[in-house]
């Protein structure tokens, strides 16, 4: 029922993730019927992105420029370091407020199956810059998932060997977490971390 | 927290119905991290169709062609014309597989305040139409808003004289629907529009 350019249109807006064939219809219905500005808007900004979004020299997440804000920006705390698995997890823990320090941002986690060893994180930068630029604290908040915990491990043993604090984010009952709906894997980890009060 | 083109990128998907600022920023960082294939098919389709997707000159739907694909099938019966506010309407229509004519999308409705009067909805081509091409039935399917109906009845007047049999699509309680939870406006149209049995 849609000519070509519009059916490739609702087709190549599948690609947005949580987007399925009914909202991708609207969505490109929407677009070409009330608001062509948007789109035209939008068109660019993918262009740009995809042209010169590349990762920070020192962080590894998605910037255009050399370094990201955050690595840019001289007042954090740059002998504190948090290692997280993708720019999201970086908004995440900024939005705490609780963390002055800089980033590191393996975008992914090991994963042998894929090919994706310690080179592919960029282990090999942060051995470095541990060694070199005096990061005296690793936070490592990898996702508490069976490749998160791996990912971890190996980052905590390639680490400790240069005298640096390296320390785990803490597992647990989720804050309103009633204990009858949390899973029994956590309620182990919670009961294994728990702290004398 | 992000460098100005990942900004922006979010802000542009904010255009798309439905997405918010969380989903915008996730949808942009899953496109930079794992679909630049995908975000790249997306701005060149969004490039083409805003280039090349203008009106059907028959029925005024969306189409980069001089006909859509429904005016363009010689299968249809052209003595029926249903007319409908959008391009989805035509689709929800379509989905009934009761309707073998063709379309006349107004792409909008009546709405002086907007200054849409009978010119910006092609109500002029849509009388020459009636008159010349031997239409014979029209169906007209607006919404069942304020405006919708205004805009039904304006049609109605404009077509009668011509000799077209006009006709409105029913209004009453949708299939399933518990007449406890019917809103007032519609039982009363249901009563109006009763069947004898
Ligand atoms: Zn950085
Ligand atoms: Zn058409």
């Amino acid at each position: 029922m849609f000519s070509p350019l519009i059916k490739e249109l609702i087709e190549s807006l599948r690609c947005l993730p949580g987007v399925g064939p009914k909202s991708a219809q609207k969505m490109a219905l929407y677009l070409l019927e009330r608001d062509s500005q948007g789109a035209d808007r939008l068109a660019q900004s993918l262009r740009q992105a995809l042209d010169k979004v590349g990762r920070c020299h020192q962080c590894r997440t998605l910037t255009e420029d050399t370094l990201c804000p955050i690595c840019a920006d001289d007042q954090r705390n740059s002998s504190r370091l948090c290692i997280v698995e993708t720019p999201a997890d970086v908004i995440a823990i900024e939005s705490t407020k609780q963390f002055d320090g800089l980033y590191f941002v393996l975008l992914g986690h090991l994963s042998p199956i894929d090919g994706i060893g310690p080179e592919e994180l960029g282990l090999d930068r942060l051995e470095t810059l541990a060694k070199e630029v005096g990061v005296e604290e690793v936070i490592i908040a990898t996702n508490s998932t069976v490749e998160g915990e791996a990912t971890s491990h190996y980052i905590a043993q390639m680490l400790k060997p240069h005298g640096v604090d390296v320390s785990r984010i803490a597992q647990g009952v989720p804050m309103g977490g009633e204990l009858e709906y949390v899973d029994g894997n956590t309620l182990a980890l919670a009961l294994e971390g728990r702290k004398r009060l």
